[in-house]
């Protein structure tokens, strides 16, 4: 038996207990061995639920719980989940994680912390919610020199750009929605303004080459700007704006990356990509094209892919799977070509 | 340094040659060691290859050889790929397949015997090309309840039923097509009756329910009897028919195994998987709907698929990585519901 413990009982948290204990039979099957939930860490009281007794508010008591091997982090932030993953793995804990913002920021170091104490960090649910990519890109096409990643990675904005598309709503009207549906945060900022995605596009970027790439070296513009009227045109045209994020690459060098809305021809395999989907297609040099598309946001479908990364580090033994990443010395990226792309410029006269 | 062999050197064999040799450093760094090709069987002379030096006709030589510790087969065809691969596996060599007809035939024996050897054996590549789906089925989606795998899982039929819809061929000027551009054998029987189809959903199943399904279970019809008047006729009503190969799951017993032609709406999540795609529809309890898509077939592209689980064994030093499937007492088959579907009948008057 592995004892667990989760920080944080929101959204996503809630969900991996809810998964734990309905599909216990099958996790166990999968991973060797049962998997117990042995503590919750949230400063909220839970006194109505059914397993209110695992609850504690002291971090402590996971940290000092020796019976519990894997800490499954979904408090969101990086303010206290980089300290305590970090504490957890200098005390042997394997960390899974769902917070891309942490990943981001911190993967890079918590990845070398995690090999010097030989456990485990993993984060396939930091992208793409339930959407397997992750893994697949680590373990599925490895045999490949990657040439392009692009995806709808943020949920947020693409319900928001869909149902101005097919509604014809007002971006605010969409927005709000999205908020009433619990699809948006209060706070949409990261979303909106393509932070989310570029932090996402990051992640996987540096997995393709196995280089930390840091979230600086992105371009990142959001979908603020995008009215209704840009929306109909696109439409009228039998376009699509979706926020794609786009890391290219040259030879196994950065030679772009990029988050921007585009306008996607019916042909473009991101075209169908709608509502809260996410979709990423990636481009190998043996594999051609793949794409990737599932839920990528939602309480049941990003437990999915944290237990998944659970029962990985379980059934290969706590044997060290994780990725390991060169640091990011500034030598992976092309100096950037200046060619000309394509703009969209809408003038009021 | 980890020595394989390859076993033919047909479209997928001389490809995993290619990749090898292409991308030795992306294959190296993955792997975590260098994966050196040391010899391949092949019957047939290739003396202008800059690596004739490595053929041999003699699978003697390869059985016997200590310094190899994983063949890749690539034959294709039960004899004599199953006794090669039985013989490997008990000489405590890992295989790695792309032979979908042994995986489907002899799978479950195979995964025994690697076990009991403490070798593995896998098989990424045997269906969906170099689409991954047998390893994020294993990996990524592990902590769902399956309940349900979608798929056009047939590259030949998938391209005679798109260009029968779209450039209005017969069903034969469309089949003499995929000959002529290599998308179909000589002989397609397997292919166009929906064999192949039935033993890559089978494939798909057991990993599902971690139980051997046995292909004699699945309800095959192919596409022999569509004409190019049924497909027209689809088409005037927005439809697309499609080869969709489907099992569907009962809290974890079998209640549907079929291969058929279908009529796909627009909003079918496989509508748009056109010419040699494949495509793959996962739908599990905690993740929903999740689509896998990507070249189906395709000497590069399979290679790829063939090499990640190369790589996966490397890198997880062997370890018994390969599923471990019950065998199929027929207790996890729930009894035809017999509840009348859908049907397309056309009448000549």
């Amino acid at each position: 038996m592995v004892n667990v413990a989760v920080l944080g009982h929101g959204v996503v948290g809630s969900g991996v207990s809810e998964v734990i204990f309905k599909n216990k039979e099958i996790i166990k099957e999968r991973a060797g061995e049962e998997v117990n939930l042995k503590k919750i860490l949230d400063l909220k009281d839970f006194k109505d639920l059914s397993y209110s007794n695992l609850f504690t508010k002291n971090f402590d008591e996971i940290l000092n719980d020796e019976e519990i091997s894997i800490a499954i982090e979904t408090m969101g932030g990086v303010s206290p989940a980089y300290q305590f993953t970090k504490d957890l793995l200098k005390s042997g804990k394997s960390v899974v994680t769902s917070n891309k913002e942490l990943v981001c920021c911190h993967g890079f170091e918590l990845l070398e912390i995690a090999k010097k104490n030989k456990v485990n960090f993993l984060y396939e649910a930091s992208v793409g919610g339930g959407m397997p990519i992750v893994n697949p890109l680590q373990f599925s096409l490895s045999a490949n020199r990657i040439e392009k990643i692009e995806g709808i990675l943020n949920g947020t904005t693409n319900f928001i750009l869909t149902n101005m598309f097919s509604e014809g709503l007002s971006f605010e009207e969409a927005l709000k929605l999205a908020q009433d549906l619990g699809y948006a945060e209060k706070d949409p900022y990261d979303d909106i303004h393509g932070i989310d995605s570029g932090r996402k596009i990051c992640i996987l970027g540096s997995l393709a080459i196995l280089k930390n790439i840091e979230y600086s070296r992105a371009k990142v513009k959001g979908i603020e700007d995008v009215d209704l009227v840009d929306v109909l045109f696109a439409k009228s045209s039998r376009f699509k704006i979706k926020l794609v994020a786009t890391i290219e690459f040259s030879n196994s060098f950065v030679s772009e990356i990029e988050v921007c809305p585009c306008f996607l021809e019916e042909s473009h395999k991101l075209f169908s990509i709608d509502g809260v989907l996410n979709g990423v297609v990636v481009k190998g040099d043996a594999v051609g094209e793949v794409l990737f598309s599932g839920k990528g946001a939602g309480k049941l479908a990003t437990a999915s892919a944290v237990l998944s990364d659970v029962i990985l580090i379980v059934r290969n033994s706590f044997e060290n799977i994780s990725p390991i990443l060169e640091k990011d010395d500034g030598d992976c990226f092309l100096e950037d070509s200046g060619n000309l792309k394509s703009f969209y410029i809408r003038l009021e006269t």
